[in-house]
């Protein structure tokens, strides 16, 4: 029997997965990420605690026939990793480290566009080859899949959709520093934004006068019949509705599936989304399903582990 | 020595090329596109025609390892056209009809996808494997080229970028029934849109009162210092740069390849185009490079051979 582990490198944590080479996953577990020092000491860790459970589950290092990772930042077809901001890492190939350390078969992909793998094998967008993962977090994040493998693009910067430019009227500046990008309006904190503009616009009633302001707030407010909220996920669908069809038009994805935070609030979303999607794509693209991701914080070890398993 | 064959099925000709398999271009022709009865001719028409320049040449059928075909319209993997109006087809699986007459293997692509990888092999965007090629005529055309290979899409519909949304304050129809699509405004028809909609909008002088608007004279008058047509011509790189860096958002690519009518104003388009582009595009994708298709009309034979040229 072989085995293979997933590796999913956050910014505070690093979670990993043993797996099957059948793809079950059999136990999983969380290291500490350590920054310092540029994150040097990241990768070695990982080797660390893999030859711990390797060695505690008795398996023979022979039987071990991969490893994927996934980590933020952008990483090409090679494992190099181009500077992921909030590792300290600047540019090094993180999948030969890895090997080196391990004497294994090593693959490495951004973490979005792995989590967008994890959802097409085992997730939201099972039985789907032609998919896209919209993940709707502090920021927005995304992952491309294409007749089944991820588009990593030249830089591995592909699926950067939070950063699509859907509004021309827009004087706040995204944290990439231009203006009017999806991010700024389908986030998380993007529909607060969306929503605290459109309270201060009004002195209409709303139960999102009362207490915080969140994404949740917001969609429990939808479900309750809130006309206010009702209109502020009007316009964080058109926004996100805008953004898909555009995504669309360039690579005709059969399935789109929501995940992150904001998609806490279920189905609803998809009929506030839906609509102006229609509107705004092409003809050829009308008929895309959407679904909600399931697999959670699961998506990531799921996707880097399907790396290295054919 | 070894052959194949290159089609490239337009909607009143349809271009053939006879190459070696190394891509040398051997000889090239034409035949008459019969859309009649709902195209049913349009295959076996080819097949003769490739008969007879087997026969003609004195090759061995055994030395011809294959035809790749570009055509109009959705085509899949498989090589099954869904609905190609204009030349009659409803859905049919183009590939194994000419496989079935020929006995040699076929391979079937959307035209502009194959286009692209035309350019990609010996064209305009040669030595990068991360492309996209944006084909500015009586429409706008695309096709993604990503790790080397036609970015696809489900249906066969990757890379219809004309009708990325990029205006919401529009009046007109596009085509495709919805309003603010780029190819209202990158077309050849787009962009004398825009300049009559400026030469109506002022009494200002401009050489554009004399004669016949077309995406011609406007970038003449561009180069002869009419102001005039320099604002138009910033409008349609506005709206161009504004969709590419939608693309670049969702696929990285390494470069830009500019085809199609509008693209015979040269290099000058690049000054309209890059300016817009860095200002709406993701950071990561800023240092896109921008170059000129080369092909012309046989970029369709050429990326049709490759199909089948490994």
């Amino acid at each position: 029997m072989g085995y293979c582990f997933g590796v999913d490198i956050g910014g505070t944590t690093v979670k990993l997965g043993l797996f099957d080479t059948q793809g079950e996953l059999l136990e999983k577990w969380e290291i500490p990420t350590r920054t310092e020092n540029n994150g040097e000491a990241i990768i070695p860790d990982i080797a660390e605690t893999i030859k711990a459970k390797i060695s505690e589950k008795s398996i023979d290092i022979k039987d071990v026939t991969g490893v994927g990772m996934g980590a933020p930042g952008p990483i090409n077809k090679d494992g190099v990793v181009h500077r992921a901001a909030n590792l300290g890492w600047g540019i090094i190939n993180i999948a030969k480290q890895l090997s080196d350390l391990l004497n294994v078969p090593v693959e490495a992909g951004n973490d979005a566009n792995v989590a967008a793998l994890g959802e097409m094998w085992k997730g939201g967008g099972k039985g789907y080859k032609d998919m896209v993962l919209i993940t709707l977090g502090t920021g927005v994040g995304g992952g491309i899949i294409t007749d089944g493998k991820i588009l990593t693009g030249s830089m591995g910067a592909g699926g950067e959709i939070g950063h699509i430019h859907v509004e021309d009227d827009e004087d706040d500046t995204c944290g990439c520093g231009n203006k009017g990008c999806l991010e700024q309006y389908a986030s998380a904190t993007g529909i607060v934004r969306l929503a605290k503009r459109k309270l201060a616009s009004t002195g209409e009633d709303s139960m999102l006068r009362n207490g915080e302001v969140s994404a949740k707030s917001i969609f429990d407010a939808v479900k309750a019949g809130d006309r206010l909220a009702d209109e502020i996920a009007e316009e964080f669908g058109v926004y996100l509705g805008k953004g898909l069809a555009a995504i669309a038009c360039v690579t005709n994805p059969e399935i789109f599936v929501i995940g992150g935070g904001v998609s806490k609030a279920g189905e609803i979303l998809f009929k506030y989304i839906e609509e102006p999607y229609k509107k705004y794509v092409f003809h050829s693209n009308r008929d895309v399903k959407f679904a909600l991701a399931t697999l959670g914080n699961d998506a990531g070890i799921y996707g880097a582990v399907k790396l290295v398993i054919r």
